[in-house]
């Protein structure tokens, strides 16, 4: 068994409303930043699976993502490994 | 002008108390789900910069991170470039 670090970004969907990003847009003149748009926000969980190999420990992930971690409805996922892997590692 | 399209990563410091990753670990038994341990909940946030060049554009995000997007005392951020930066290219 082996220690692997994955990190799922979870976006809101293309046309689906996002108040958090419009939230942050409406707040960049008051620091006077220009230029920015296109703000979405969402979530990323970092978690550390306990697998034979990297196969089976990105199916959990997947299975994670996609059951708890993600609104298939609004919400977009994708799995990548974290940078912190070996850190985590036991 | 280019149009630059970044990611910024802003999770709990190391030591923080992170209620979300918690509830995510409390949630696993109910799924079936073992070998997952160290879930921690942050945000990710993507946007498009307008810039003359990419170190620019990273200089506003960097701003934007560190100013708007996390709260020093308990979280840290990382900035990258967003997977889908042509597609948003103008």
């Amino acid at each position: 068994m082996s220690a692997y670090r994955f990190a799922v970004n979870v976006t809101p969907k293309p046309g689906i409303l996002d108040p958090q990003g419009r939230a942050v847009e409406r707040s960049l003149p008051h620091l006077g930043i220009e230029g920015v748009s296109a703000v979405r926000v969402g979530r990323r969980v970092e978690l550390t699976v306990d697998a034979d190999d990297e196969a089976a420990a990105r199916a959990v992930v997947e299975t994670l993502a996609s059951e708890l971690l993600s609104n298939p409805l609004i919400e977009a996922y994708r799995v990548e490994r974290a940078a912190d892997a070996a850190a985590v590692g036991s």
